[in-house]
C-alpha cells in the first residue's frame, strides 16, 4: 500500500484536517496500529484509543482532539474505512478463470463467462452457473442446481439438487444447501422418513457463513431474501423462509417453517420454534428462544421470550428474590405476632368484605 | 406426473369423496397448491387453509366440509401423503451405479454388488461398503471402516478408521463420524491428550443430518441406536449410547457417556451433561439444559431442566414477581403501621409460640 | 497388545499390588473389560464399578480393597491410562509419508521433510507445511498460510489464505479456519460487506474439533492460545483471542473481538458476547450467556450469567417462588383482616414514621 491521506479522503468523501500529503503504508486498529498506518473510530466505546493510537491517519465522524493524528471526516466511518480496506488491502487470490481440469462437469451444464472453478469441483448434470462466479476446490453443485452471477463459493460447501442461488451470493466453507428437511412419521415405533423434495431458494447478495446449514423444503422452497447475512453454524430448517436484509448471528436455530420478516436481526445462539411468523425489524436477542409469533419491531429476550422490558424487570426481580423471600418469612413471623397481640386485646374479628376464603395458611 | 386420484388412492388405501377419476399433475402444500395439485391436511392447526387452498383433492383422516375439493381419507394423511410424494414426485439422481474413475479405494477394500461411489470419493484399506450403497462426490472413509447395505451418504462426508455402519443409514453432507473425543488430562498445567481408541456404532436405519458430529469412543464405542433420527450439527460426544428410536433435533449436545433410552426425544439446542441416564420416552424440550438423570417419559424443560408442570409454574410466577415484590413492600409498611397502631393501643406482645427468632427485619 | 502388568507398571511409573507376570492381551473401561484386559479407575462415582469390573488389572491412585484385581498404583491413573492407550491401542494409519500424486500443491509452496499429504489435497501457492505434518484427503490450504511441524489435518478441513498455525496442531474434520468475520456496515437499509483482511493464528499444541469454526480476523488476527483446546461444532468470531490452555467445549459462541486470559474454561453450549474481556482461570458453565466482563477466577452461571452462588441462590429461589406467592396471598388477606379488627378497636393510626406513600396496595 503507497497512498496519501489525500488520495483516501477522495476516495471515501472525507474532508482532511492535518496534512493530507502524508504518506499511508498500511491498514489496522487503532490499537494495533503502527506509525504510517491510517484507521478508524466509529465506536464511542474507543474513544479513548485516539490518544493512545500509533496510527497516523484516522477516520472519523466529526474532528476529535487530537492534534497528533490526522483526521478525515466522514459521515460512515465504519463504511468509509470498509471501502479504504477493500480498495488497498490484502487481496484473497481466488481460483483463476477457467476451469481447472480436474473439476467434473456434468452433461448439459451450462457455464458462464469468466468464471473461475477450482480443482477437484464437482457439477452434476443440468447444472448452470452464472457469469464470474468463483468456485473455490471440493464444491459440490448437485444436478439443476442454479448458481447466478458475481457468486464467491469457497472449499468444500455442498450444494444439492435443484436448489436456486442469485446473484452476489457468497458461500463459506463447509456450507450444506438442500440437505434433507427433518421430517418423519412415526407409525407404530417407527420413524418413516417423509420425502423432502423441495428446494432452497437463495436471493441476492446474501452471504452464509461457514458451515451453516439451510435444509431443502418438504415441498415448495425454503427461501433466504434478497440482501439478508448469515453467520456460521445457523441451521435454517425445511420451509423457512426470510424476508429481506435480515441478520442472522451465529449457531441460531430456526425451525421448520417459520417466516421472518424484513430485517429481522437474530443474535447469536437463539432458537425459534417451527411455524411461527416474526414480524419486519422484530430483533431475538442473544440465546432467547422464542415460541410465539412476535409483532414487527418488537425486541424479545430471554426462553422463553418475552418483550425486552418485561423480562428485564422480571431478572432484576429474580436476582433480589432471595432477599424478598426473607422478607415474606419475617413478615409472616410478624403478622402472627400482631395476630397473638390483638387476640390478646380482645378484638373480634371484624365482618369480612368478601374474598376471606384461602386465608388460612 | 400424471395420475388419478383413483390411483393416488389405491397407492394410499384410501376412500375417495368426489371424482376419483379427476387428474392430478402435482404435489404441494394447502397453501402452496395449484388447480391440479394434490395436497394433505394432517395438522388441525391448518384446518382453515382447506376452505382456501387451490389443490384439485386432498389427503384427510376424516370427512371435511369442502365441498368443491376431493377427498381421500386415509388414517394417517401425514405417512400417506409421504408415499405418494416418494412414489410421484422429483427424484435425485445419484451417482450412477458403479466407481467413478477418479474415486481412489485402499487395498483389501471389499465392496459389495451394485454400488454407485462417486467422484473423488476416498475409501481407505480394509474398509467394506454393503450391496446398493450410494456414496456422493468428496466422501472419505477411514480405514477398516463398515458400511452396510442401501446407505446414502452425501458429499464431503467424513468417517474416521474402524468404524461401524448399519444399513440403511442416510448421512447427510458435511457430517464427521469418528473424530476424537474431547479428553485431556491435565498435568501442571497442560492438557495432555488422551488417546481416542474407541469407534462410532450407527445401527439400522439411523439418519444423521448435515454437519452433524459424532465423536469415536475413548474406548468401547460412541452408539447410535436402530431408527434414531438425527438433525443437522448436532453434537454426540465420545462414548454417548442412544436407544433406539429416538429423535435429536438440531443444535443439540450430549456431552460424553451419557446414555439415552429408547424413544427419547431432545428437541433442539438441548444440552445433555455427561455421565447422565435419561429414561426411555423421555422428551426434553427446546433449549433445555439437563444435568441430572432423567426418569422414562419425564418430560423436562428449562435449564437447569424440571419437570415441565414445575417448571411452567415458575415461568408464571417469575413474570408475577415484579407485582410480588411490590405487594410485598406495600405489605411491609402496612403490616409497620399495624405494629404502631397496635402499641398505641397498649397492646402487650403475647408469649411467642416458637419460633420467634429471625423476625427482627 | 502382547504385554505383562509389569511392563505396563514400568511404562507408568507404578507399583504393582499382585502378579507382576500376568500377561494383558485389551484395554478397556470397568465396565466394558474383559478377563486380560487392563482398565483404570480414576473418578471415585465408579468406585463401585472396581468390585464388578471383569478387568484382570486396573490403575487406581491408592490401595483398593479388590483382591481378585491385579492393581498398579500411580499418582494420575487417568494419565497414566492415555500412556499405555497411546503405547499398546489401535493405532490410527494416516496417509503413507509423501505426496499423493493426485494432491495438488501450487507455486512456490515450502514443504517439509518426512510429510503425508494424502489425496486430493489442495495447497495453494506460497503455503508451507513443517517437517512430520500429516494431511488427510480433501483438504484445502489457502495461498501463504503457513503450518508447523508435527500436525494433523484430517479430512475436508478447509485453511483460508495467509494464517499462520503453529507446530503439534491437531484439526478435526470440517473445520474451518480463516472464513471471513461477520461484519456489515448498514447504510440505507443495506448491509455491505466489511471486507475481512486479517488472519488466524493458532499457536503450538491446540487442538480443534470437528466443524469448528474460526473466522479471520476483520484485520489484525484472530488469536488461539498455545494447549488451548477447542471441542465440536465451536464458533470463535473475528478479532477473538483465547491465552494459553483454555478449554472451550462444545458448540460455545465466541463473539467478536471478546479477549480470553489464560486457563479459561468455556463449557459446552455457552455463548460469549462481543469485546469483553474474560478473566485468567475464569469458568464459565454450560448454557451460561456472558454479557458482561468476568474477573480472573469468577465461575458464572446462567443467563444473563452471574456469580454462581448467587445464581445458584436465586434457582432455588425460583423453584420456591409459586409457594412464596401464596404465602404473599394469604399474608395479604391476614394483614386485611388485622387492619379491619384493629379498626373495630377504634385504635386511630398511629403517626407514619416516613415512606407512608405507596403503601396502598
Amino acid at each position: 500500500m503507497r497512498v496519501t491521506v489525500r488520495e483516501v479522503a477522495q476516495l471515501v468523501g472525507g474532508t482532511v484536517i492535518g496534512d493530507e500529503h502524508q504518506p499511508l503504508s498500511g491498514i489496522n486498529s487503532l490499537t494495533e496500529a503502527k506509525p504510517g498506518d491510517i484507521s478508524f473510530l466509529a465506536n464511542p466505546k474507543y474513544d479513548t484509543y485516539l490518544s493512545e493510537t500509533k496510527a497516523t491517519a484516522v477516520l472519523v465522524a466529526s474532528a476529535q482532539k487530537a492534534p497528533n493524528i490526522i483526521q478525515v471526516v466522514v459521515s460512515n466511518p465504519d463504511f468509509a474505512f470498509a471501502r479504504v480496506v477493500a480498495t488497498y488491502g490484502p487481496k484473497a487470490v481466488p481460483p483463476p478463470v477457467g476451469i481447472h481440469p480436474t473439476a467434473i462437469i456434468g452433461d448439459r451444464v451450462r457455464l458462464g463467462a469468466n468464471l473461475a472453478i477450482g480443482a477437484y469441483v464437482v457439477i452434476a448434470d443440468n447444472a448452470a452457473i452464472g457469469d464470474n462466479t468463483i468456485i473455490y476446490p471440493h464444491v459440490y453443485i448437485g444436478h439443476e442446481t442454479q448458481i447466478g452471477t458475481d457468486c464467491m463459493i469457497y472449499p468444500q460447501v455442498s450444494v444439492r439438487e435443484r436448489c436456486l442461488i442469485g446473484n452476489r451470493v457468497i458461500i463459506h466453507s463447509g456450507v450444506v444447501i438442500g440437505s434433507d428437511g427433518f421430517g418423519y412419521a412415526s407409525v407404530e415405533g417407527v420413524h418413516h422418513k417423509i420425502p423432502q423434495v423441495g428446494i432452497v431458494v437463495i436471493e441476492d447478495d446474501v452471504e452464509i457463513g461457514a458451515n451453516t446449514c439451510l435444509d431443502r423444503a418438504r415441498f415448495g422452497k425454503t427461501r433466504i431474501g434478497k440482501g439478508t447475512k448469515i453467520d456460521n453454524l445457523v441451521q435454517i430448517a425445511h420451509n423457512v423462509e426470510t424476508g429481506h436484509h435480515c441478520i442472522i448471528v451465529a449457531q441460531v436455530g430456526v425451525a421448520g417453517s417459520t417466516k421472518l420478516g424484513n430485517y429481522v436481526i437474530l443474535s447469536g445462539q437463539a432458537g425459534i420454534s417451527g411455524h411461527l411468523t416474526i414480524g419486519d425489524h422484530a430483533i431475538v436477542t442473544g440465546k432467547a428462544g422464542v415460541s410465539k409469533n412476535i409483532p414487527p419491531r418488537a425486541v424479545v429476550r430471554g426462553s422463553p421470550a418475552q418483550e425486552i422490558k418485561a423480562c428485564q424487570s422480571q431478572e432484576v426481580a429474580v436476582r433480589r428474590l432471595p432477599q424478598t423471600q426473607q422478607t415474606v418469612k419475617e413478615l409472616l413471623l410478624r403478622v402472627a405476632e400482631l395476630e397473638r397481640r390483638i387476640a390478646a386485646l380482645g378484638g373480634a374479628p371484624a365482618p369480612a368484605s368478601g374474598g376471606g376464603e384461602g386465608s388460612t395458611p
